[in-house]
């Protein structure tokens, strides 16, 4: 299998200090007894329940996914994984912070903690590069920083710090560098807060139970602007991965939109063809949270309509209590797609030969 | 038929003068070589072909929607409609005005406008109350007025002033006041501009093709809000319309809610029963634009698997150029749904008798 979708955390913020350069390290850490400066934007609404699984709190108080052993244990022996890619967690957020200088540096440690502390220990796993949308040109740099290390996988977007969504042209050279690296983008549900333009269509909602909900509005915005955009026109060697959003929504958005471009495309000439054939030739979901419809077999009849058995890629999602157990997603899909949304589709996605993936149970890496 | 979306509108600006009370038509009127002060909110973005059907211009110049002979020969007469919905045209984003004051006496001009130009034309014309929700207690006082006038048939909401969806409190002594006369809330989609909080999630989008794409989203959010926020259960006997945002999104949509509020209902102790129940029991939605799905038959299968046969009700949204023609929704739903979305669900949403209505062909109103 390959999980496409595994937050791994730090366990303190001291651990991403010596990753800092000094005069940032200063500044955050300077603060006499105010202490060191907050690294991670949490500004969203809270869950309830909380985001973490039970099971996943180490025992000596750490966050989940933090602890590389608990999270081989329960990712990477668990479920035959030969390879899972790491998405952060809070850490996530970058593009949300407030100041755009802070968010680059932030970027650029974050994926150096991910390599040394993370890749380092198992060659199962791989990374995603994180970068701060505020400054697309220092995104550039830090993409093309990793060109040569085939273990960071994705150019990953959260958080939206402009005010048009990710199809706009002031993002075009993160892609442009993304595809001069033939690495894919990965846009991941969720970002909330002050730093998105708008969490949902109509107005600030008042409950996470809401937000939840409406979750996917805000990557099916991010699809069709990147479709009206011409990014893939633009850009033709460049893929796409929807994280978390869910996958349902996708047959009747398409409907609407192939039917609106047939009416509208007099605004965007660049286009060459429909948009279904974009996303057919270009982008793929993870799947959990995979919608749970009240008759099992509707949501894969629904996600066949648009050719699921090929778009859909595995993610759990851990350590988050929502995440889904390999069975549990196995259990609500055809048969004659396991093998490719547990594994193929994610291999096709990342441009990844099977020989050349850890075996199960892993090695050690490096 | 029952037709649930008929836009009609003003010749011109003189003709609401009349309605005006003579302080604010002072104000409107006396504006020296500037002229009339702008009645309409047009900020959204502009249709690369414009909004109406061709052949609905009247020879005279006038808008289209605007000529009662023409709407009772294209609409009326067309279709053997035995009630039309009229639900204004520009003039429906009344609730997008900046002055709150100025948008609840062209509200109130507005409503009266439609009794006294419209309703006394043709008994088939039915009519939305508009209302200024700026001001939610001016907006009651504009629905009570029409208590007693059993052709203002609804209470209906387009554009959002306020910062929340329409499920937040500040709107329950609107539905409190219809709840009370007995009248069903409608909500239009399509506001669009600087009125509504945001119009997508994830930011602002650039083009028409991508507003209108994503256009369910603002109507998907002010459902869940509705819902979220106990509306149903505060107004129990409140039936709610959803107007012109597609209806293919419902399933996919209600999946998620109904899975979220399993997971999340700690946050609305208030509600007692899945969100799609709420829909089932206080939910409609019309039929203009249906999705057109690749093999005609899959609409119609996905809208069965939320009683699509009981929730549809026929609009055809004329004079815009995307209306629905009777001949052609009828092809793309199956026969055994006719009866019902063409004539019986809108006369159980608006509680009427069948044997109250107009026969086909109309007689002289009044």
């Amino acid at each position: 299998m390959i999980d496409c979708d595994v937050h791994h955390a730090r366990a303190t913020d001291q651990e991403l200090l010596p990753f800092l350069s000094r005069g940032w390290h200063e500044f955050i850490s300077n603060r006499g007894p105010a202490g060191i400066m907050p690294l991670t934007v949490q500004d969203g609404l809270p869950n309830p329940h909380g985001f973490m699984r039970a099971d996943t709190f180490p025992p000596d108080g750490s966050p989940p996914g933090s602890d590389f052993e608990m999270l081989r244990q329960q990712v990477l022996d668990r479920g035959d994984v030969r390879r899972a890619i790491l998405t952060f967690g809070d850490d996530s957020h970058v593009a949300g912070h407030h100041n755009p200088y802070f968010a680059a540096e932030l970027a650029r440690a974050l994926n150096d903690w991910s390599i040394d502390r993370w890749l380092s220990r198992d060659e199962r796993l791989v990374s995603s590069i994180m970068v701060a949308t505020q400054l697309p040109e220092q995104a550039v740099a830090e993409i093309r920083r990793h060109a040569d290390n085939p273990r960071m996988v994705q150019v990953m977007l959260v958080d939206n710090p402009h005010r048009y969504p990710f199809g706009h042209p002031v993002f075009h050279p993160i892609y442009a560098a993304a595809e001069e690296i033939g690495r894919p983008i990965a846009i991941h549900g969720g970002a909330g807060g002050w730093a998105n333009p708008a969490s949902t269509g109509g107005g600030k909602v008042n409950f996470y139970f809401e937000a939840h909900t409406l979750w996917p509005q805000v990557v099916m915005t991010h699809l069709v602007s990147f479709i009206s955009h011409g990014v893939f026109e633009r850009f033709p060697r460049l893929r796409l991965l929807l994280i978390e959003a869910g996958a349902a929504w996708l047959p009747s958005l398409l409907w609407r939109f192939d039917t609106d471009y047939k009416g509208l495309r007099r605004e965007v000439p660049w286009l060459k063809k429909l948009p279904s054939e974009y996303v057919r030739d270009h982008v793929w979901l993870t799947t959990q949270p995979l919608e749970i419809s009240p008759k099992r077999e509707q949501v894969a009849e629904l996600l066949g309509w648009v050719n699921g058995a090929d778009r859909l890629c595995y993610s759990s999602d851990y350590p988050h209590w929502d995440a889904d157990e390999t069975n549990y997603i196995a259990s609500r899909l055809p048969a004659s797609w396991h093998r490719r949304v547990f594994f193929e589709n994610a291999l096709k996605f990342y441009g990844w030969q099977e020989a050349d993936l850890a075996p199960v149970g892993g090695r050690n890496a490096k």
